[in-house]
C-alpha cells in the first residue's frame, strides 16, 4: 500500500477552500486525515468528504505538527500569522495566498515550471501564482519554443468569487435590488456592480497599479523565468459570478505562425483550445472544468508579428484550488 | 431670425434614434420640421418633441426633398438603400450606422477633425465612426503634441444596447430567468450573456477579427490621420445595458510625462479625468453624459514608454447620437 498523508485545509469554509476539499476528494488524493480550519466563526460548520461530514476546525488551537501538508487557503494574514508556525511544526506548506515572498515560497504551475520542485528544503514552502498569471501561464509556455514575446498585454475580467464569498453575495443582492426596482446601496464593492464594470479590484499602489495587477507581472515573470517581459495588466471587476476572461495581445519579434501556434497549444497540457469560428465563455465552458480554455487566436489586425487571444478560466479552479492540489500531489511524490 | 431647418431621423424608434431626438431637442436645434421615419412596423407609433407628440411615418413613403438634413440611424442596409436617396433629393445625410464608405462620408468627431467638414460637396455625406473609436480619438486627439503613440492596444467591454434594443431586452430576460432558476435558452445572443463575458460582438471575417474591430482599426486611424499607427482591438460583450468600458494600453515611442498627459486632458473638450484614487464606471459616470470618462491614467508597469488608461463612455449618446448632433450643428454652419 502506497504511504497516506495527514492534511490541513486553512480557509475551508471558503470559495477557495470548498473546492479544494472536493477536488481532494475526485483525484484521490492519498489522504489519512483531513482537517478542516478556519476561523472561530465557523467551529460548529462541517463539510462532506468520502461520505463523511468533517467538522471545521479553529485555527487557532490547531497542532501542526498533526500534519504533513497545509493548504492555506484564507487571506494573506492568516498564512502570514500560521504558516511561521506550520513550518515550525515540520509541516510542508502549499500558499493559495500569495502572501509569502516568492523568494521564501517559488510560484509554481505544475504545467509550467515544476522543475522548481526539485530543489526545496523540508518542510517545502510553495505558493500558487495569482489566478490570472497561473492561467496566462498555461497558454504561453507551450509557446515559448515557437515565440518570442517582448510585451504581453492583458485585460483580465474578473468574477466577484475572486473576493470571496462576500463578492458573490454582493452580486446577487445588487442584481436582485436592480431587477426590482429598488435603490441601490453598494456595501461589499465601492460602487454598483450588477450591469457595470469595475475600473480595478483593489485599492491601487503609488505607481497607479494595483496589488493584482503588480502580482501578475512579477508572478509570469517568475514562473515563465522571463524577466525581460513587458508586461501590462488591467484588471477589472465584472458581474460574472464565476470565471475569469483575459483578453491577451502579444508582442512577438517576429511574424506569428499561426498554425504552429493552433497545433501548440491543441497538444499542450491543461489547455482547451476553441475554434476561431467558435469561442470560449468562462460560464459556458470553463466554470467547473480543469482545462484553461484559449479562443479567438489571430494574428495582430495591423500588425502580423502580434498575437491575440482570449483566455476563459475557472479562478476558483485553475485559478486556486486546483493548482494548489496539482502541487500537492507532487510534494508528496518528492518530498513527503 | 435664424435660418431653421427641416430634418429627417431614420430609425427614430431605435435606442440611438430615440436619444438623437432628445438631443435634438435639448440642444435647440434649429429644426423647423422634424420627420421621424422608420420601418412600417412602426406606423402608428409617436415621439415627444418640444412639447408635442411627433407620429413616426414610413421611411418607404417619404420624400426626401423636403429635408435638408437626414440622421440615419437605423442598420447598415436601410442606409445603403435610403442614403442614395436622400442624396439624389439633395439632402445632406449624417450616417450613425457606418455604411456608407469612408471616402465617401468621412468618418468625424468634432473635437478631433472637425477641418474635415470645411472641403466636402453639397448635399454632403458625413458617418460618426465607430463608437469606441469615437471614445479613443476624443482622448488620444489632446495627447497628440505630448506623445507618438506606436501601437494601441485596446479591450472593448461592449454594452448590450450597442446591439440595439434587442440586446436590451435579452439581457433583461435572461438575468430574470437565472435569478428565477429557470432554464436558460439564449435568443439574441448566442449564449448565456447574464453573468458572463462573451469574446466577441459579432461573427468573425476571414481574418479572425469581427467587423467592429476592423472598423476600429480603420476609424480611429482615419479620425487620427495617422496610417502607421498599430491598433489591437477586442470587442467584447459585457453584461451591461448601458455604457462601453475600454481597457486602453499605449505603447510610445519615449516615456511619458503623466502630469503633462494629466494637464492636456484636464484642459481636452469632451474629456472628464477623473483622479486615479477614483476611477469612472460607465454605469455611475458616463451615460447620460457628454463627456468621455477618463481615469486610471498610470504609467507602464514594466515599461515607462507605455501608458495604460480606462475609458467609459455612453455608445448611444458620444458613440452616436450626440457626436451626429454635433455634426449636424456644424454641416448647418458651414453648408446648409
Ligand atoms: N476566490 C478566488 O478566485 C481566488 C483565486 C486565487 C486566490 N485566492 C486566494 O485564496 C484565499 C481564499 O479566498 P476565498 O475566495 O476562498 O475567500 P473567502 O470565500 O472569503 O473565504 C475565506 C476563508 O478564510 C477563512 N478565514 C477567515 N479568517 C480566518 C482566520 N482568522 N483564520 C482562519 N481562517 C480564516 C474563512 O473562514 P470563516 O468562515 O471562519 O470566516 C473562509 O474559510 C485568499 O487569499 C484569496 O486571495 C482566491
Ligand atoms: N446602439 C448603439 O450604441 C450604437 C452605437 C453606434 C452606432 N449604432 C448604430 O446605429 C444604428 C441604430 O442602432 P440602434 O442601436 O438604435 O438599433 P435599434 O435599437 O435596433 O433600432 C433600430 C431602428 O431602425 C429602424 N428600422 C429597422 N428597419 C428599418 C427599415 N427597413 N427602414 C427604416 N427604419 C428601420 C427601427 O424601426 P422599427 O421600430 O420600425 O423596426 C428602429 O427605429 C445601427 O446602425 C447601429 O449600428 C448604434
Amino acid at each position: 500500500m502506497s504511504k497516506l498523508f495527514n492534511v490541513a485545509v486553512i480557509g475551508a469554509t471558503g470559495t477557495v477552500g470548498e473546492t479544494l476539499v472536493q477536488l481532494l476528494e475526485e483525484r484521490e488524493f492519498p489522504l489519512l486525515n483531513l482537517h478542516l480550519l478556519a476561523s472561530s466563526e465557523s467551529v460548529g460548520q462541517s463539510l462532506p468528504f468520502r461520505g463523511k461530514n468533517v467538522r471545521v476546525r479553529d485555527i487557532d488551537a490547531f497542532d501542526f505538527s498533526q500534519v504533513q501538508l497545509a493548504f492555506f487557503a484564507a487571506a494573506e494574514a492568516v498564512t502570514l500569522s500560521y504558516a511561521p508556525r506550520a513550518q515550525a511544526a515540520g509541516c510542508s506548506v502549499i500558499d493559495l495566498s500569495g502572501a509569502l515572498p516568492a523568494d521564501q515560497a517559488p510560484r509554481v504551475v505544475p504545467e509550467v515550471n515544476a522543475e522548481v520542485l526539485a530543489s526545496l528544503a523540508v518542510p517545502v514552502q510553495v505558493a500558487c501564482p495569482n489566478a490570472t498569471a497561473t492561467a496566462l501561464a498555461v497558454v504561453l509556455a507551450p509557446l515559448r519554443s515557437l515565440l518570442t514575446v517582448r510585451r504581453l498585454s492583458v485585460t483580465a475580467c474578473l468574477a466577484v468569487s475572486g473576493a470571496g464569498r462576500e463578492g458573490v453575495a454582493e452580486l446577487a443582492r445588487q442584481t436582485t435590488e436592480l431587477l426590482n426596482m429598488r435603490p441601490l446601496e453598494p456595501r461589499f464593492f465601492d460602487r454598483q456592480i450588477a450591469f457595470n464594470l469595475l475600473a480595478r479590484t483593489e485599492p491601487i499602489q503609488g505607481t497607479g497599479h494595483t496589488r493584482s495587477e503588480l502580482q501578475i507581472a512579477a508572478d509570469i515573470r517568475h514562473v515563465l523565468a522571463d524577466d525581460a517581459l513587458k508586461v501590462s495588466a488591467t484588471c477589472l471587476q465584472a458581474p460574472v459570478f464565476f470565471g475569469d476572461s483575459l483578453s491577451v495581445t502579444l508582442e512577438l519579434v517576429s511574424a506569428v505562425d499561426l498554425l504552429a501556434v493552433q497545433a501548440a497549444l491543441e497538444a499542450a497540457p491543461g489547455v482547451e483550445l476553441v475554434d476561431s469560428d467558435d469561442y470560449p465563455t468562462a460560464v459556458g465552458d470553463a466554470v467547473g472544468q480543469d482545462a484553461v480554455y484559449v479562443g479567438r487566436l489571430r494574428s495582430g489586425l495591423t500588425d502580423d508579428a502580434e498575437l491575440n487571444l482570449w483566455i476563459a478560466s475557472d479562478n476558483v479552479r485553475k485559478g486556486s484550488a486546483l493548482n494548489a492540489v496539482q502541487l500537492g500531489e507532487l510534494l508528496i511524490k518528492h518530498y513527503l
